[in-house]
């Protein structure tokens, strides 16, 4: 849609991305080769978050931060706490909160799960990466979530869906809620359309149980 | 998850559903034998809808409310419309209004085009279904709608489909949009988990000329 | 087709299914409320089963034996022998063995891989369910299958699906390969066309190693 | 598999793919930049064809000519005629037709539907792409076709789809059958399991009419 390019602002100035729902296209990104989670992804993903007003979100794997930044602009008297180990996503992440004028956005560098010590609470959490340490990262969430708190995450990787589930099943979760998301894109091709897929995503859910720890 | 359910109130009393993002779970709208739109279908529908506080939308074919009621509790200051010319469809759609307590929610009975004639005005348009009447609707819709603006359609027939991207192409909009949205549900069998989807639908959106009339 | 039903014979003669590529359209088995392995399924699973005319097929969990009679058809100096549990899979297995007249399908009745202890030699094995013994049956049939066969399952459940990567990457086997296939069918409503989707299958290949004892 | 791809001979011995069913790997074929039916909407395609052994296939659009030679490897007493107007395509079609070493295929060089006008009969008719010629194209296939032949057309342009079914409705053929095909395929990335999609593909087919002309 036209308008949304008008906002790109090469000076430096944030863009005035000011709707009430998710779905920033990719293309308002820096994204350079650090993956992104496509829009339509986010949008299903931000809405299994269930955010409310004042909530903190931590944001585990943020990479060039496109879900960071979508929370930190709903969250109006709320904030966001990203976690990204690596430095070319760094630079992305920092450029797009810029880009973006999220001050509620607040950058830990590190690898979760030892990343995550200085973190003491979240009321959501989204994991978009794990780096090989689902187990140990679930079980580090489960303790700083809030009780009623939920976890959302992306899994690309078969085996990385099924452990999430079953690590899930054995910490004080709900039981878990899985969406297979197969998303295409028409694109026009000689005046007429064709279906180009996304990679196909696995979102995973689960809402931390009230009496919790 | 447990909490959303817990909301359900038998006696009348409005639900609380104070989310910031869309995505009400299909199983808290009364829906009886009518078609609802699924809450990830609704969610990547709402995100195109780009919807802004003050904005008047209107909602053609509205069904059971889903999308109007998802508007509605977004809409701080704006309103919603609704135009359903099924009578068994308007009851449910007044009984899940006063469910979710949205007073933005006007209802209008009748079949579109005609039922439109009332409507002056909108900045977003979400077409759900057009009963055959695809070109009649578009049109009047091209009318209606704020340069700018957006109108959002559910195809679920092939032919609806391709026949919303011809008339759009005529009309005064930019190149439409085209998602195709094939979602499946994680059910558990057995303590595993299998797939379970849901009928595909496209989600074709475009916005309306700046300069448009 | 109306070509093909009308070679349904109520009279307890042999359909002539005679064509050179697997595909029998879901509607000429006897299936009652036994899962059927869907007619698009089939292909794509035969196709990986890369069948030779002299092949000895073993299928287990052959359900109503979609599988076993494509293979039986096609394979003109080889066989087939079904293993199946179920007493009402197994008379669905009996009828439709006798509708598609294969001389060449041989059945057991019991419980893989208890049941598999007569099979001493497979060329190509199917595995459509595995009753909660992936592991054990992958370990049989590894030892069954001759040096460069092939194995091919069937998963709908997705802890299955990973199941099977990790217990095949385990046993003398090359790569495991995955197809998921998400299918829908057109289907005529009001003289237009919707999709209508098939539960999502993952079909896993993997060949036995050449040298393997 | 291995054994496949050891059957590549560079020396211009023709490959021995001597299996029962469809299913040719893609990259046993020289491909170039022409794109190629995949594997597996072959297979589906193949088998909507029933094929039996004495037909004669006309294939409209070869390109690179993967689905003309799996028919022609499967047809024993049969034939293909293999259609295709582009100068790169009919290299790779030649190059790949004496890699299968397939002698009951012929080429014509040409774009349909003039190109077909020396094609006097047909009991099978495969369409891959019309060059926009789709309503030209299905006409006179409707001629060439033998009573109760079957024509199977790949759509990747939604706008060809609707298209291909509406004239299917005006011309002697019975009710189109409409498969969505969404493939994605197993790819190892650290020792895990990602998919990746192909790009989806409508299969269309129908009967012509027994008691047509």
């Amino acid at each position: 849609m036209k308008k949304d390019n008008d906002k790109i602002d090469e000076n430096g100035q944030a863009l005035n991305w000011d709707y009430l729902v998710p779905g920033i296209p990719d293309e308002l990104f820096c994204r350079d080769t650090v993956p992104l989670t496509k829009e339509e992804i986010r949008c299903l993903s931000l809405s299994r978050l269930r955010l409310q007003p004042h909530h903190t979100v931590l944001d585990v794997g943020a990479g060039s931060g496109s879900v960071s930044i979508e929370c930190a602009l709903l969250l109006r008297q709320g904030r966001v706490i990203a976690v990204e180990r690596e430095d070319r996503a760094l630079v992305l992440l920092q450029k797009n909160a810029r880009r973006f004028g999220v001050p509620n956005l607040e950058i830990i560098r590190g690898a979760a799960p030892a990343a995550l010590a200085a973190v003491k609470h979240a009321d959501r959490i989204f994991i978009g990466g794990t780096g090989g340490q689902m187990q140990a990262i679930l079980e580090v969430c489960s303790r700083i979530l809030a009780p009623g708190g939920i976890v959302v995450l992306n899994c690309i990787l078969l085996e990385s869906l099924t452990a999430a589930l079953e690590h899930l099943a054995r910490l004080p979760f709900s039981e878990a809620q899985v969406i297979s998301a197969a998303i295409a894109r028409g694109q026009r091709l000689g005046g007429k359309t064709m279906l180009s897929p996304l990679n196909p995503v696995f979102i995973v859910s689960a809402q931390k149980s009230e009496g919790g720890p």
